[in-house]
């Protein structure tokens, strides 16, 4: 569709060309004919022709058609749910992984060998994101799915959110134990331990071989390197350099 | 029935007048046939005419019977299971509400309209409260409701206890994430976003649009006010005044 | 079966008699033909004859068959899934508990007088024990049982994992909330409260009475005395002394 036919942007500001728009994407992965929105944070380094984006933060470029909103977020959710809710895709692939009494819903891609979910999980639904729309939370469309490549192991009624834009990634021979959560869009790397009651936020992006203790909590969009290990109880607020051990209330490098 | 007639009151000091008793109550929400007892905590303003109480915190009243005892909450609890174990109501309304594959039990009532409960949670069970008795604990009998109103979204594998006496109250739009825990007789205010890992306990009471961190703790009988944000992992063994954020353990003031 | 008989064991250095293996047992309940290993951690007295021990602990006795291993825990893990992992009795004992939507597996062993078990409880699975082997994580076997003792009560949603080698043991009268993790071979002693979102490590060893406060974290291996209080959100990484309060991150006697 092009942009123009979004009732969701009539009346915004439009500056730009009346671009063909196929997708919703993250700035990252967007391609031509994506339609993203930037919240401020990040580089803004994308393929998209589309942004969304507020006053403050506007950027002109002639090669960028840019929609100005005082809350481009809750713009993007109402596109998705105008445009983009019901497309998606629908894949569950159960071969050669073990599987119990848990709900997966049909968005969640399986890894096809050695995959382990265990009893009263609950993977694959949406994400805890709201954008607040004058007197109540509008819920953030979560359209992404959940990716567990081989050798992934879970526990016991543990909770794995799809992704909102993109999907929330546990790679391979990732071992994840009982009464975790793991919220959208996160990544999780390879061969990584995540101890009970560990709470991963959204867009977290754990390393290679990292140990999460009992109880950690990892707040949304932190980035943490390879190797690491956070202490149990240990609440993360910052970026952790790989190798290095954090702990404590906020977690401090020991 | 009249006071003399319960069996577990027999053997007790009674001062005062044996009255009519038709139901259990709390302090606040009594009325003239109303048994209540009295824990040490708080004001007694009430319209009951029957307390339990225990000889330190003894009052004499004309108007009031006052019964006598060791410990009044483990008698009260033994008068509900004598009298008024089986005097609950059962309501279920699904009505336009979206419930997945979780356990609600009869007990719970639900707004009428909006209401999301995700996959795996339990709601409207019995409450973590007991009673030392001699030589094992007894579980304080819980017979109050747990109430969502409108709009309430309730994630995945998390838990909401029925009240004791008196019920457990979500309020219009409040939105919880997954694998939280919200003890019996909490009251949780207008549009307040609680996230995953989190536990309520007992009797907090939690204003408007206030944010809960992940893996955060709030004490039994907490009171916060409205706008309040409670950073991730923190204990919070203080009440906190309106519109402030508190964190770390325990919890302090930013 | 003969230690020479077992292919995991062949290559490694044996020193002693050739004897007849009939299990695999902790260092404190094994038998004349145990097989066991030793860690580096805790006293070595047993009435084993066969042990798989490091290089480094390497103790030569001319009554024990000694083999020695790079890693002495992925070697056991290698044996029981080579050996023993079928070998695990079945018993579920319903009788006079009640029961209501948890997933209990059938090598857990329930008291029979007053066991109450809530909903979503997931009882009885492999626990979080991953040994590194090359490229990967092993996940070490789980063969002992999970052992309910009478009057227990459990929440909802709560998980309990068997022993690896060795039980989990919930000893008489103690009463578990909401959303706590109960690991491999912990043992909560009599009468003790675990209050919701709590984490008890593996082995972990509980006495009587004690009360584990919301979220806390206990580390793997600690042992607490009786009549201990431990904190809303504490992280125990010391053994607490009978008697004491402890709260914090980490936590510290108050």
């Amino acid at each position: 569709m092009k942009l123009s036919e979004i009732k969701t942007l009539q009346g915004l500001i439009v500056v730009g060309e009346d671009r063909e728009i196929t997708n919703v994407n993250t700035i990252a992965n967007a391609d031509e004919n994506s339609l993203i929105f930037f919240n401020g944070k990040g580089e803004l380094k994308t393929k998209a022709k589309a942004i969304i984006i507020s006053n403050r933060e506007c950027i002109f470029d002639n090669d960028l058609t840019t929609i100005i909103s005082p809350d481009p977020k809750l713009t993007m959710a109402k596109v998705i749910l105008e445009c983009f809710y019901n497309n998606v895709v629908s894949f569950l692939n159960t071969i050669r992984s073990e599987i119990y009494l848990s709900k997966i819903f049909d968005n969640v891609k399986i890894g096809v060998e050695g995959v382990i979910v265990g009893v009263n999980c609950t993977i694959g639904t949406q994400g805890f994101g709201y954008v607040w729309d004058k007197d109540h939370w509008l819920r953030f469309p979560h359209i992404g799915s959940v990716v567990l490549e081989k050798n992934v192991e879970i526990g016991n009624n543990t909770c794995i959110d799809r992704g909102s834009i993109g999907n929330t990634i546990i790679r391979k021979g990732v071992k994840i134990d009982n009464l975790v959560h793991i919220a959208h869009n996160a990544d999780i790397g390879e061969h990584s331990l995540i101890v009970a009651g560990a709470v991963i936020g959204g867009s977290v992006k754990i390393g290679k071989k990292c140990f999460i203790g009992m109880n950690a909590s990892i707040k949304n969009g932190i980035i943490i390197g390879d190797n690491v290990t956070v202490g149990a109880g240990a609440v993360v607020l910052k970026d952790i350099p790989s190798g290095e051990t954090w702990a404590g209330v906020p977690a401090k490098k020991l």
